[in-house]
């Protein structure tokens, strides 16, 4: 029992610290030593892995709800005509000169399984233009909400990993609360969504919980490995699908008036933010989890509609109020319902 | 602390058994036997309180419920010319012979508390008729589950009794949970309230959580108490209360038309059932407590929407779905986040 909670700390370290491969040997030898000491140097350890993952996860949640805000207020300023280019996405190199962990070539191996995810996310994204035919926007945006449980249940089945009985109350309310803060009068339409609707509501759930279980396994079977590296990989093949599927819809129009047309500076930022968020996903899956995410993601929607208040006079609903306190509570829970290390 | 724990498990016991006192001597006497064998005996009759407390607020759920499916049921069904007398409101006597805690006879310092409850619900009932002036129906009707946090901050202050901090988390998702099953397109009127309006549903609150917390520390004041006995003398209060506000209210309609104008078979019914009702949150009070009756008549809400789909093809919003998901969590969580007994 202490031999296993020995590893699992290790395991996490691991994670929290850059190319420890080298050093697993060291690890293990170490494990002979007095249960007190480990667990005081493991205290420590956690503390700094605690840190690291609560920077990864705020700037998370700040970069996404800011991202929403940009999306409106680029709708709201209407189109200046600029012309950006796409150098900037790549502007975060590395900076601990050239290893093994973070030299961009690597085996076959490594790179099969880093187009999985971008298809996953592709075949979503092709399935978006189905589901309307069954539902209308409020009760998509009010289906999309299945994607939290979806992410749950796939953490627990793909990643085996346990979360406490409380911690999945927890994620139940995540659910019901983002739902019930997102409710506005037209919402009940999604009660009358036929069962095709709900068929392709549960599988695009599924396929983007897959994506981002998928995603954390890959990143977290080398832990060593440099994480803009894997950013790389990741959005390397991400960005092969959009070409193709803006091939596919937009071909006239970007033949016509060429790619950036339209671009303004609020467009920059809007891309600007999404590369960062792109990072910041990467990270919070690398020294967090999927768990994390969904919630940081979820504090961010909630945060996108409080800050809209003041920039664009938006209205709270009494619904948002409610799902805002489920939520709160829920997130309240997640943290107090650790589950305990077995004795 | 050992001792303390066996005085509680007395008290509780001497709660869930009808008139114990004659046995209280056998209790006694038995806190001198080890330590062991308390706790195994506190353990069955534990298990025979848990039964009781079951029984009853599944009894007050139920009563609950069908009492306001009978109101709508009796202003669908028309009125019909019946007259009834109350003579069966008391039907529920003694059964175990007169003994001096079943002996309607009292001491004036016992009964003089009775009023006090009366009293409370009075000058709430009397405040209801003013605060439609500055909110409207739908608003009133979520201003309400304001009783829920009332009630839970004055048991913890009154009663001075202990919830774990996942307990109060639970009753925080429970107020909003009934909110949210009770939302419809014109709820967010309450964010208009008029800073009186708030006042007055927060001093009702308080009051109708007082009066709640107060008749609970009447009934266990005197665990050995019949309950019936204390059931006569809150009920004997409430009606002289009743006859003063139907005088103040209604004394023209009484007059001309007679008592019992207007009552049918249904309202007959919904007498009973509010008899039955009335006994039943005194037993929940005596054997539970106001947290378990607030979960009670919050469930019984929620069955009552339930039901009335089949009964009054009433429609379900999804608000219903999510406020009862939120409360079906609460419930649970209620029920795990149960304090550990102190080591």
């Amino acid at each position: 029992m202490e031999y296993r909670r020995v590893k699992d700390q290790e395991n996490y370290d691991d994670l929290s610290q850059k190319d420890v491969e080298s050093l697993s040997g060291r690890s293990l030898s170490s494990a002979n030593t007095t249960a007190s000491g480990l667990s005081s140097a493991g205290g420590a350890k956690g503390k700094s892995s605690w840190k690291l993952k609560s920077v990864v996860t705020l700037a998370l949640t700040l970069l996404t709800s800011s991202q929403a805000i940009l999306i409106v207020w680029s709708k709201r300023a209407g189109k200046y005509e600029y012309s950006v280019t796409t150098a900037n996405f790549f502007g975060h190199g590395t900076r601990h000169g050239v290893t093994d962990d973070n030299r961009l070539t690597t085996s076959f191996d490594e790179v099969s399984v880093y187009p999985i995810p971008a298809v996953l996310y592709m075949v979503k994204n092709l399935l978006q233009y189905y589901i309307f035919a069954y539902v209308d926007a409020p009760a998509y945006q009010i289906l999309k909400n299945l994607n939290i449980i979806s992410t749950g249940i796939l953490y627990r089945i793909i990643l085996k990993k346990k979360l406490s009985e409380i911690q999945w109350a927890a994620f139940v309310l995540l659910c019901a609360g983002c739902t019930t803060a997102q409710l506005n009068p037209s919402s009940d339409h999604v009660l009358q969504t036929p069962i095709q609707g709900w068929m392709m509501a549960i599988v695009m759930a599924l396929l983007s919980g897959f994506a981002g279980v998928y995603t954390e396994a890959i990143i977290k079977k080398r832990p060593s490995r440099n994480i803009n590296v894997q950013n790389f990989w990741l959005y390397i093949f991400g960005v092969i699908f959009n070409l193709v599927a803006i091939c596919v819809q937009d071909y006239d129009a970007v033949m016509n008036k060429g790619f950036f047309h339209g671009y303004s500076f609020i467009t920059v930022l809007m891309i600007l933010n999404h590369a960062l968020s792109g990072i910041a996903v990467s990270m919070v899956m690398k020294y967090a989890d999927n768990i994390v995410k969904v919630y940081s993601t979820s504090v961010a929607m909630l945060l996108t509609a409080v800050v809209s208040v003041f920039l664009f006079s938006f209205h709270l609903s009494l619904a948002f109020f409610l799902g805002s306190t489920v939520v709160s509570v829920s997130v309240y829970l997640h943290s107090v319902g650790k589950l305990q290390p077995q004795k």
